[in-house]
């Protein structure tokens, strides 16, 4: 099968078409329309087999967790996604393989109406780059940089689950059912918070998603907006699954340093708390408050035993 | 040196701030303003090592290419250049590779006044994919769906260039001095087209770059625009440096089957012709009627001899 049948492929199976997408795939380029007032929002995501993905990782799998991990970042800046180009590196050129890529790829893409307009396909060692189109009305996106001594920290959801799934399949730690499966779905196929994003975005003053672990995304925040914070290390939201386990997997070091959660960490002025709570108050998935920023330039953790420690930068550095 | 501050410091050495880029490098996305009446331009690209560069490829001219052919997809759409977001897989954290691949990368950048303004950088094995962002007013870009049957098809520059040099590196062919610089250097820093792109997308019907070679990348134009074509193939230019080895590569298959040139071929409508080429006379690079379309759906080859040949589809494929 060649190069021009697999992306002709992709196209016709794709389940969304977009207005805004004035030329889809089969030009040199694609082509976008950006509402009036609106700014468009860019992000790129590379995946690498092995690095990315645990060995042994579906292509099902990994074609959903890239789209969810694109849509994660767009939701962290409050944006709407409306579109997506696709870079594929394969060794060979196995039908099977991108059948599967494409199922999870699209059931994402199906349910947050994103198109796939573009990008291109190449034979090298397995390897999945992704740039996701947003738009977000003018003024309104959450920045890093934003945030402000006092602020409350938020995060939504809970936190450790894509960590602990990782050490099981390390071998360094046995799960029993279902709580492995519970945990598995979580590192495999995460939720993008992109509803939770576009309701915050007028009452965080920053935010960022959770890929790298709580306390180095958070730590992107303080580092930006010059300011510190304390963590109530026991306020982090924690899933049934994980609590079932938590002392095996070594307590709270998962939940704060572990990544690939992708929750939304951000921080909320206290003038804006009643009615940011009032908004979200039933909706999935709850936000919790876990802290607060300050003058200075620590971030510091209240650990439940009422000691203080000072956080370090811990999460995941490609090349440290 | 970490992840980040190998981003920093990407950021820092760039030439290029366009007030156009509302948000660059450092937080979870990129926000770009579109001018009212244009529409985006978007247009990815993979190189991956041994693959796209050939074995020895200096860093250097790896950053100047993968910019070059980047720029050279939205040149084939008329559209003027705006920014790129870059994904960087390297196998370890060498400076030295990353400060040559900076500078051929920036030098284009500056001259084509492109701002780098989001991506990212993992771990694995050497591969670049480039996104890169451009405008045109709305309703101007070259299509390779429009050609007309009766219109007049053009190249820029001159074709074959890069298929020689790949040749000598391969050992097929041995090239002396001052010939063999002068046609490596079109294999790796090749001129994308884009004063060219945009002073004739008000007169040309359709356009491709051609990175595969003439006759595939043609054929994608007479297929998607359901016409067929006749090429007087000794009207193709060829530059004086392959002129000079042009027994020795093989004659035409090179400059009607290689890629890599990155030279624009498009379609004129008859009416057009005298406007264009007056607006075209005297600039370089100069531009050449080497054939014509016509209803039908092959792509038919006047050689030299006047024998006429149907043209296989005989460009690059990574998965055939």
């Amino acid at each position: 099968m060649s190069e021009f049948h697999f992306i002709r492929q992709l196209n016709l199976s794709q389940p969304v078409r977009r207005d805004e997408v004035v030329l889809g795939i089969g030009d040199d380029a694609a082509m976008l329309d950006v509402p009036e007032g609106h700014h468009l929002v860019v992000s790129t995501d590379t995946f690498n087999d092995g690095v990315h993905f645990p060995e042994g990782t579906a292509a099902c799998d990994m074609g959903y967790k890239s789209m969810a991990a694109s849509l994660s970042d767009v939701a962290a800046m409050g944006a709407e996604p409306l579109a997506v180009n696709l870079s594929l590196s394969m060794p060979d050129s196995s039908e099977a393989w991108l059948a599967g890529f494409a199922q999870g790829f699209f059931e994402l893409a199906g349910q947050y109406r994103v198109q796939l307009m573009g990008g291109d396909m190449t034979r090298g060692p397995l390897g999945i780059s992704v740039t996701i189109f947003a738009t977000v009305p003018a003024g309104r996106a959450m920045q890093r940089s934003e945030a402000q001594a006092g602020d409350l920290i938020y995060v939504s959801g809970t936190l450790g689950d894509a960590g602990a799934a990782l050490l099981a399949l390390q071998g360094e730690l046995e799960l029993a059912e279902p709580q492995r499966s519970a945990l598995m779905c979580r590192l495999n196929r995460p939720s993008p918070r992109v509803e939770t994003g576009t309701l915050i975005r007028d009452y965080a003053s920053a935010c960022i998603d959770i890929s790298d672990g709580l306390t180095s995304d958070l730590g992107h925040i303080l580092e930006q907006s010059g300011v510190a914070a304390m963590l109530y290390v026991d306020q982090i939201p924690l899933s049934e699954p994980l609590k079932s386990c938590f002392d095996a997997v070594g307590g709270w070091t998962i939940p704060l340093s572990c990544g690939d959660d992708y929750e939304l960490c951000f921080t909320v002025p206290g003038t804006r708390q009643g009615e940011l709570e009032n908004l979200l108050a039933g909706r999935q998935p709850a936000v919790r408050c876990i802290g607060m920023t300050e003058a200075g330039e620590h971030l510091k953790l209240m650990m439940p035993d009422g000691t203080i420690k000072v956080a370090e930068p811990a999460g995941y550095d490609h090349f440290s």
